[in-house]
């Protein structure tokens, strides 16, 4: 056989080029389905719902569409995006921070000796910390953000990159980022892929998640909303630098996130995704949307592979939450029955 | 001659494919230039400057190339993307309000007849109204936020669309949207098209803004940062709104620019523009990013066809930036001396 050449046979070449073209065209159609969009999700009524809720809404023949620029999508992070069990990891990470930072200065780790919420961290003493309740944990937070390494925004950002890349959880010794949730990265994924603008609205730190959002769960900096401490602007013999204070600006839960929202986004959101009865105002407020729009619950049913709780639960308790799902046909995602793994790196069920 | 058809001449019939494929390929070859992206401006050494970074960080082969990701540029509003002359065009917004507010109630207006600001408003005394300073300039916006049909945040959005669709300039007689900057529309829609993210930085009230910012500058609300005031968030009968309360919550200016860029963007702007010493702090802030960058001020130059003022403007006002543009050889637009057009309806010079 002869090599092929344009003089050999210009039909075949022609027939050659058309059929490239077409099958150029054939690829760009639109071929999502469960099977290769949401690979992690077993294909039943709840990712059908979740699914045909986002085809409707990006497809402009269908009665359900949606322009893309209010395809507006908010993800909770805490227990919506990865795990929060034992406890929150921006407070395992305030604790790691204070362990470190008294190890760094040997007057700081006397001083933090005698004084609650710090000495339980530096002695291992859940029981004690549990105690200082809430205001305890902010207090921890609050020095994590603010050592002496740490005080402006960038010198913060490097702490947290640090801490994100060698730190392992307590008790599955995973890196943390190895515990976000399979099924929500390519829900996300395939949410942009139609033209949504994906935002996390979480009650954690925005610098605290800033750092590795967009490597991670492929958000940008912009679209990571957050609880936040004060900001000072310092100039510095001409370099200009954002301080960090340790006082608490906002915080960004329960009611906080629809008000978050309209500050930051200023249109109500169409697909919102939550967890606890801390996210239930921002699904109220995605639920009064006059666009077509889906509220959804994560329920965390599965202790064998992640953690099952919901309205005895100190950390993202769900109770008035569920009640209001249930009155209101919002979707419940059931984290056993739902979902084919958890993390990225687990085996298919 | 016979019509032109596949079988009568197939390696015609391929030259042709084959060239309309170049010339697919040409046209998408990029052809910007001043004259045809910024046709409102002058093709001088301004222009040429930043015309120059633009094409300079979005080409892949030049050493100044930014990642579209970090291609965020700045703009203030106020006398930066529209006039601000004789006053903030939202105060002269919150002077008609206040005017309309009073005129819908006798009571109302009984009782701001007896009190400042508000007495002279409605007695047109505008020296009453400078004496009352900028507490009183202040309260006057506020009281603009919170008549009784403008207390959620989506009846105060229909009141500023109605107020920008009909209200005239007293000295002008033009619609305020038509004392937008023609020159600043094309170079924010260039800045689109090389793929940067074009945000707004304004002192001005975020939700006097979102209304028409889209519109007219092609500027999205989630990408417009302003001022604001504290909101609360109510569950009325199963109806979740989000009510305005007359009490500044933050004041985007100075030093809160560059934090609320750090707040709601997370990283620093590689383009800033203002005008006045109140967004020195944000063109120092994009002044300090280790990417390749560019500060720039627009200079109101020109008593002819806008106005002329800078050091002893009490409206952006413009002296320290002045001379720290010097010093740091950042842009300094002359609108004069730069601009073929101010306003969209003139006519070029």
């Amino acid at each position: 056989m002869k090599p092929f050449t344009y003089n050999s046979n210009p039909r075949l070449l022609l027939a050659f080029i058309i059929s490239t073209l077409l099958l150029g065209l054939l690829a760009c159609k639109d071929q999502t389905s469960i099977a290769s969009s949401l690979p992690s999700w077993h294909d039943n009524e709840n990712s059908q719902r979740l699914f045909q809720f986002i085809t409707d809404v990006s497809n402009t023949n269908n009665k359900l569409y949606v322009a893309p620029k209010d395809r507006i999508a908010v993800f909770d992070n805490d227990g919506t995006l990865w795990s929060e069990q034992p406890a929150y990891f921006q407070l395992l990470f305030a604790m790691d921070r204070v362990r470190a930072l008294a190890e760094s200065s040997p007057e700081l780790k006397a001083q933090w000796l005698e004084q609650q919420p710090y000495k339980a961290v530096l002695e291992n003493d859940m029981k004690a910390l549990a105690a200082s309740g809430e205001k305890g944990l902010i207090e921890l937070v609050m020095a994590s953000h603010t050592g002496n390494d740490s005080a402006t925004s960038e010198e913060y950002a490097a702490v947290v990159t640090q801490w994100i890349k060698t730190a392992k959880h307590p008790s599955t010794g995973k890196a943390y980022t190895d515990m976000v949730f399979q099924p929500m990265l390519e829900l996300m994924s395939l949410l942009r892929e139609k033209d949504f603008k994906v935002y996390i609205v979480s009650g954690g730190g925005v610098d605290f998640m800033r750092p590795w959002a967009e490597q991670v769960y492929g958000v940008a900096p912009e679209n990571v909303i957050g609880s936040s401490v004060k900001l000072e602007y310092e100039y510095r013999n001409g370099n200009p630098v954002i301080l960090r204070r340790p006082k608490l600006n906002f915080i960004n839960d329960k009611a906080g996130k629809p008000i978050a929202i309209h500050q930051h986004i200023g249109k109500r959101p169409i697909l919102a995704f939550g967890n606890s009865d801390g996210d239930l105002q921002m699904l109220q407020w995605t639920d009064a949307n006059s666009l077509p729009h889906l509220s959804a619950y994560i329920h965390h049913t599965d202790a064998e592979r992640e953690w099952a709780y919901d309205q005895d639960s100190p950390i993202g308790q769900l109770k008035q939450g569920l009640t209001q799902a249930a009155e209101k046909n919002w979707l419940v995602v059931d984290m056993k029955k739902d979902w084919r793994k958890i993390y990225p790196n687990d085996q298919n069920q």
